[in-house]
């Protein structure tokens, strides 16, 4: 199981300094969808720059326009690039032509989806790299959330998945017991006061 | 009604010199998706110096973190920002409240919404200024798209709206008719040879 740390900060200059804290620990290094939107898409390069031996995530929740989306990140640098499944079949599969003319993947953010584990199959079956179970920062805050949902749908699913929302060293057995491909943590690394040791528990506890 | 141009270019420049030709015959000026995530909120800064007369509407599009992408959004000078319909109600609500905070609005995308005319209705009861009924990029292209449907859909929802996908001269008038308050035309202005015209001809089919 990969590990993905999920910089939900505002700065390229921020997110250069938890990426060197964090990069060894890691194997694909994520620009949060506010970080996309505050910075612009020089924001990708500057961390593909600093670390070409990652895979870099850059986690535009598409929901229109994927081809082009998927393109202008791509070529900013980005090896994966997400799109909602909430967006139209058109969409996912206009990301994932411009995922293959980089050769690069596209990753389907399941966050919204009623069904998740059947959209799941469904964009697998387009060509998805790997779909996200993902609850958001919002949604994990509502009454009733359990992170336990997620795991069950991606067993249930039986493609390949990552999973978002909550992780911590305490959840991060249940993720890979659970046959996730990616376990993407955010909070519990870039909130932590040494992100580099959160990291590394982190990646500690995967076995 | 009021009359809305959607610039879907990827870059500050060209949007400075599209809002230039095209500002004094509309009244929102909006900064497209792959615009916004190319160039970073700088250009929605750029914009609404350069147009402070006018409405600047950063077409977001937010799935998560909905306070803080609409706050990050309002402090760079938007005057609208869009969160997605699709979104959950805390995110939508999030960003309403950060609306607030600015004293400016937040619109509602519908894109990708089975059931646009509930959801229109539930989100316009949380606080948002209007909702846009919205065919995306993507879904225009699709087998069977009409436009018809957005226009139905406003109708009988009887709520502040707005209408994307497709507007030009020859559909602009059936799109007041049915009452929306905001007509938004991408393509057929900024792909026209002529964009000032193209504007100026829009502006004019308004009664």
């Amino acid at each position: 199981m990969k590990l993905q740390v999920a910089m939900d900060v505002l700065t390229t200059e921020a997110a250069l300094t938890l990426a060197g804290q964090v990069a060894e620990y890691v194997d694909i290094i994520e620009l949060g969808t506010p970080l996309v939107k505050h910075e612009g898409l020089s924001a990708v390069r500057a961390i593909k720059d600093a670390h070409p031996d990652k895979l870099v995530f850059a986690d535009l929740k598409t929901m229109d326009a994927g081809e082009l989306e998927a393109d202008i990140a791509f070529s900013a640098g980005a090896d994966l690039v997400s799109i909602l499944g909430a967006a139209g079949d058109s969409t996912i599969i206009g990301a994932i032509k411009a995922a293959k003319a980089h050769n690069k993947g596209i990753v389907v953010d399941l966050i919204g989806v009623a069904d998740k584990v059947t959209r799941a199959k469904e964009v697998t079956a387009f060509g998805a790299t790997f779909v996200e179970m993902h609850a958001g920062l919002d949604e994990q805050a509502e009454p009733g959330f359990t992170f336990q949902t997620l795991l069950n749908d991606g067993e249930t699913a039986k493609v390949p998945f990552s999973v978002a929302g909550g992780i911590n060293a305490s959840t991060i057995g249940a993720v890979q017991r659970a046959g996730a491909t990616v376990a993407v943590a955010g909070s519990s690394i870039y909130s932590a006061a040494d992100p580099a040791a959160a990291a590394a528990a982190l990646r500690a506890a995967i076995v």
